[in-house]
């Protein structure tokens, strides 16, 4: 099972990190129990991208990947908008929700929006980013989470959950994300 | 304002990206108000720290910075019981609660209670760590946050929420944090 995070130069981190971190614990055998190949790698067109906070990271692969993935989680970050108006960038955006599982968070979904996966379709983003989304044709819902078959958007950093939750069931059931996101839980 | 955010190799991302993407917004004028100097740095004791999952950053400073700052957040991780164990990084940990606001997450909590600084205090900590805290001598509690004075434990990654909204209360005011946290609140 291969899962892609497509990250680019500006992106926000808690909107890559903390599904990351989410992702990753799906290796632990000690909580999740899943031991089959699960791979999850961070794919932008760059040697290297810097959130808009200054971290710089080294991503594992180029944007080729995203059409291999089984799903593919697309970040947000003021550096989107950047992205969207490069035709060199958009045009290796390979995605197909017939065969693969996709979630965008906040900006992320804007780039869904732009390739046309969301023609006929409702999504939800981060609360200021409503209009942008309107205004590129997209039926807008303020939740959480919105799902559509193999594509869902989530609105507001900390959904970030409900949206890797979603595609953690939805690719290894709904035990194994139930377990996934209990390891980050307040204690009570 | 001077905020230092303790990390070192093994650290869990979530435990040093989302408290630093909330931190970083209490610069954002836009949505928090907040103009006066307010300087918020990752410190380390190696030129670069790598987190359990393998991502490596640049720190902004060294340890040195600690005894500088106005408060200190301690992240979590794996990597904590190597240095738990390292005198040499042990002893560069010079913080007082009397004149700094301290805040720790998860095993983070392990090294307050090493310098000393959670004497005859109770804490919190991830579920998996409260036996190796009571070993050492913490009398804890199974809650999300807790506080004395001008210390605080949280337990459970997505506690870090209460722990930074805590520490930049007490740092700069209610109405600050409840406009940090508000940025990565889910769409309702």
């Amino acid at each position: 099972m291969r899962l892609v995070m497509l990250a680019y130069d500006g992106f926000t981190d808690v909107d890559l990190f903390l599904p990351w971190d989410l992702f990753n614990r799906v290796h632990d055998p000690d909580y999740v129990g899943y031991t089959k190949p699960w791979s999850v790698r961070i794919c932008a067109d760059t040697p290297q991208v810097t959130s808009n906070t200054g971290i710089a990271i080294t991503p594992h692969g180029g944007l080729g990947e995203l059409a291999q993935a089984d799903a593919v989680f697309i970040v947000s970050g003021p550096g989107s908008r950047a992205k969207l108006r490069d035709p060199d960038f958009m045009r290796q955006l390979e995605l197909d929700p017939r065969r693969q599982v996709i979630g965008a968070i906040d900006s992320g979904v804007l780039f869904l929006a732009r390739l046309g996966l969301l023609d006929g379709l409702s999504a939800t983003t981060y609360p200021g980013v409503f209009a942008e989304l309107e205004a590129m044709g997209v039926k807008t819902e303020h939740r959480p989470l919105v799902v559509h078959g193999q594509i869902a958007t989530a609105g507001g950093c900390l959904a970030t959950q409900d949206l890797a939750g979603w595609m953690v069931s939805r690719l290894l059931g709904r035990e194994i994300a139930d377990s996934m996101l209990g390891m980050i839980a307040r204690v009570e």
